[in-house]
């Protein structure tokens, strides 16, 4: 197995499986046929043709559209379809950078194939001239990827909060990293993907973030997402990264962004080029 | 102006105006219309239709591939079409992992739309909380871009010598860099771009690296390639490059995935997901 296995694996996808989604008469997701039957029963919400989802006509603000669609996602939520409700509103647009047509329930983003954002940030001790990386184990009772391995701190981005505001407000809940050592950690990038699940459709970014932290921290999950913490030699997380699948799937890409700009993977690796290129795909 | 005005130039290119090139029956370049008419002089290398160019069939070995494309090559050299030869053989291939079908001379890869390969060193110094990054200024008597800024040390990457060899040689040359101190580079990922220039295409991949340097170091040139080199303050080059098209154009990238990687350009800028995307672009 290779790192381009863990690459290859969060951008597995079938776009003949899907079709596209519009709001304001431009593409911002796409969903799965037998789903976009299911949201034929909305009209009130979704026009729905052999080509596309479109949100119906006449909801011109972000208010109409926003109520719109969560009145159909309720109903879907109460048919046991959508599952996992958050309540946690995400902005639905074009791309980042644009104020979002709508906002739209979490759980119900990847049936609707929208880019998501989030913020995942590695967590490393320096050992002499070495690495030790916090990798941490998420919880057996979470209703995703349960028990998987993941990185020290992560969290989705919903509306209404800042990037750095989330990353201090995950340290804090998910590893008990006070906000001030917090706000050390330094932004790095980011990694992109397009991820086929059973729901739809996660052609994701998530912002990356690196924070050195004292030899003597220990990290105490407050929010009880987190099941254990280790703090592993990065050689153990790189064979753990490359030979398994062991961490929740776009958590290795998020180390694999890791070990290139800290030079442990290095362009003597014959994969080097793609592995680099592949950390940051376009979306569909 | 922005970042993305400087990323944006270095992937202005019109496709139509192409035709693949295609060696040992894979597409390995691209060759522009007027050229295109200029090889078909060359049935013993070439074989020109309206959709390709295709290397002459019987071409079975990478010696003889090799040899009748360079015979060609010479000619149009004689004829004052390609000029700057410099003795470089460039790999051209699928992809860098692949070993490379055949070796061409470097002043002809761009009329060829092979992608090329490069090593571009960031050299900087620590400055309290701030950084200072050492600027390269191109000689006037350059072939290519003449007194252009630079990054203190870049050089193409040719057949026959690894890519930490090559850092370490250029390193020397270009800047006075001890073998020693050179070795302390740390590789940090790669740009890639696709750029259209007057002779053709240059869908390039530049392999990057940073070197933190001691503050009484001075760089001195010894091939003849840099006329000056100045230490700015990491803020004036963040503004010459958002600002202005002093630098080389690729030489901005490299920068601009340095200013990334250091936190130095962060998620609040909002064209952060699409600099970060635009550093790494799939070859066409």
């Amino acid at each position: 197995m290779s790192y381009l296995d863990r690459i290859r694996e969060c951008n597995a996808h079938d776009l003949s499986r899907f079709r596209p989604f519009l709001a304001g008469g431009v593409r911002v997701g796409w969903v799965k046929h037998g789903f976009a039957g299911r949201l034929a029963a909305f009209p009130d919400a979704f026009r729905v043709s052999e080509s596309a989802v479109v949100l119906a006509p006449g909801l011109d603000t972000f208010a109409a559209r926003t109520a719109a669609v969560d009145e159909a996602l309720r109903r879907l939520a109460a048919d046991g379809l959508i599952t996992g409700w958050r309540d946690e509103p995400y902005p639905v647009g074009p791309s980042f950078r644009d104020p979002p047509l709508l906002q739209m329930e979490r759980a119900a983003v990847p049936w609707f194939g929208v880019r998501a954002y989030g913020v995942h940030m590695n967590g490393y001790v320096r050992d002499g001239d070495g690495i030790r990386l916090w990798v941490a184990r998420r919880s057996p009772d979470k209703p995703t990827y349960p028990g998987m391995l993941d990185n020290m701190v992560a969290g989705g981005q919903p509306v209404g909060i800042g990037l750095r505001e989330n990353l201090v407000k995950e340290c804090e809940e998910e590893a008990g990293i006070p906000p001030g050592l917090a706000a050390r950690a330094v932004p790095v990038g980011a990694v992109s993907y397009c991820h086929e699940t059973g729901e739809g459709l996660k052609p994701d970014v998530q912002f990356t973030f690196d924070l050195e932290l004292p030899p003597d921290f220990q990290p105490r999950n407050a929010d009880g997402e987190i099941a254990a913490f280790y703090l592993w030699p990065v050689e153990r997380v790189m064979e753990t990264v490359r030979d398994t699948t062991r961490f929740k799937f776009n958590c290795n890409l998020v180390i694999i962004d890791f070990l290139v700009r800290h030079g442990l993977i290095g362009p003597g690796d014959p994969d080097y080029v793609d592995i680099v290129t592949g950390l940051r795909r376009p979306p569909p």
